[in-house]
């Protein structure tokens, strides 16, 4: 689903980020993951924080420069941290996801540095800068959590446009006449205990209805009414 | 905007990710932080993963148990870390968001410990599940990775509609403690009238628990329901 498209990590300091954007990767169903001249090589604090996602670090091909990690890809994505920091095409996450979901271009999606984000000659090298919509007031997103949504938007978009299992109605097994059955019974039975004012039956009966008719009942849990109101019954005849 | 929503991470055992959910949420414009029996309290790498969102770490109360982090809640969100984990009422994420924003319910969003999620019986606290689609080969979110999706969804879906006035939600006005106080009430009677077993109490009870929460009972609803309860227990004494 995801094999044209490699996550790009650009001149990383914390080798701990990095194990953390391969875990939030894989979690999402996306593999391939580039080095562009990391700080530090990945380490055990990177294999530590990837949590079974080694496989991933193993994997990765370190980059000298920026050049060579996308030098076979036709369609290059640069996270941006603030909104239009150049004035370049953008594209907001769900445009991204719908252009790399149909595409059949090689894909590229960069993250900059974590504490300066992608510089400029990088982001002159995307075709499309895309925006996380952080607060303004606080938008300091850790480099695995920015991995970690775009991962997630993808695979999001790819599941919604996909063919997924629809999940059945549970209420659909309980008909109008079990829905009665069960209404007689507290009807019966709440009136035999005096809850119910035989001259004003219906108020009670009316809520209870409504209650039960909002909760959806399944089948199993009008038999545990049922159950319910027989141990009530069996009460009032000692 | 998300004033009325609470982020509750129960039992963690890492400080550090209790500094990096700090974080994930600031970026996203939340930042009421509960913590549930932490297994250590916040502390220095708390604080350095927080990276700025130390002022969410200070206030964020610490609760002996998850009864007193939700009693004032009215709206119980459970992340799951499996699909239908407990045949439960279950919200996709996209629903998820458009509840919550809309709601003027005060909300509570719970996290499990970072080994195991959230127990069966903090599970069953919940109004729904809501499961983040990971990758079924690989579903190991790591905590602050799923806190940081779940906001970047709240925030996602609030920018898209906008600002909007909230519509007043039914369920508001019952809190977790009426719903405590009434499920204790069925299981009085109930066991008093042996429809449950004193030494498997739980499937009878869960399994009303559930279809209760699922009503979304009124303040009326859940008097009436007492005072059934309170003929019954009458009966029982004659």
């Amino acid at each position: 689903m995801f094999d044209h498209i490699r996550f790009v990590l650009v001149e990383t300091s914390l080798p701990a980020n990095i194990g953390s954007a391969a875990r939030a990767m894989k979690t999402m169903g996306l593999h391939a993951l580039h080095l562009v001249a990391p700080k530090t090589l990945p380490d055990d604090s990177a294999t530590a924080l990837a949590a079974g996602a080694d496989d991933l670090l193993e994997q990765a091909p370190i980059h000298p420069d920026l050049s060579s990690a996308i030098a076979d890809c036709t369609l290059v994505i640069g996270m941006s941290a603030r909104a239009r920091r150049l004035d370049w095409p953008q594209l907001n996450l769900d445009e991204m996801a719908a252009l790399l979901l149909r595409t059949d271009a090689k894909v590229a999606i960069l993250f900059g540095s974590e504490r300066s984000g992608l510089t400029n000659p990088q982001l002159q090298a995307c075709h499309y800068h895309v925006h996380i919509p952080s607060d303004p007031s606080f938008s300091s997103l850790n480099l695995a959590a920015a991995v970690q949504i775009v991962a997630f938007v993808l695979r999001d978009h790819a599941l919604k446009i996909g063919v997924t299992p629809k999940i059945s109605n549970q209420a659909s097994k309980v008909t109008q006449q079990d829905m009665e059955a069960l209404l007689d019974h507290f009807q019966t039975t709440l009136t035999a205990i005096q809850v119910i004012n035989p001259q004003h039956p219906r108020d009670t009966l009316a809520r209870l209805q409504r209650l039960l008719l909002r909760a959806q009942l399944d089948p199993a849990e009008i038999g545990l009414l049922h159950s319910i109101l027989q141990a009530v019954d069996k009460l009032g005849m000692l």
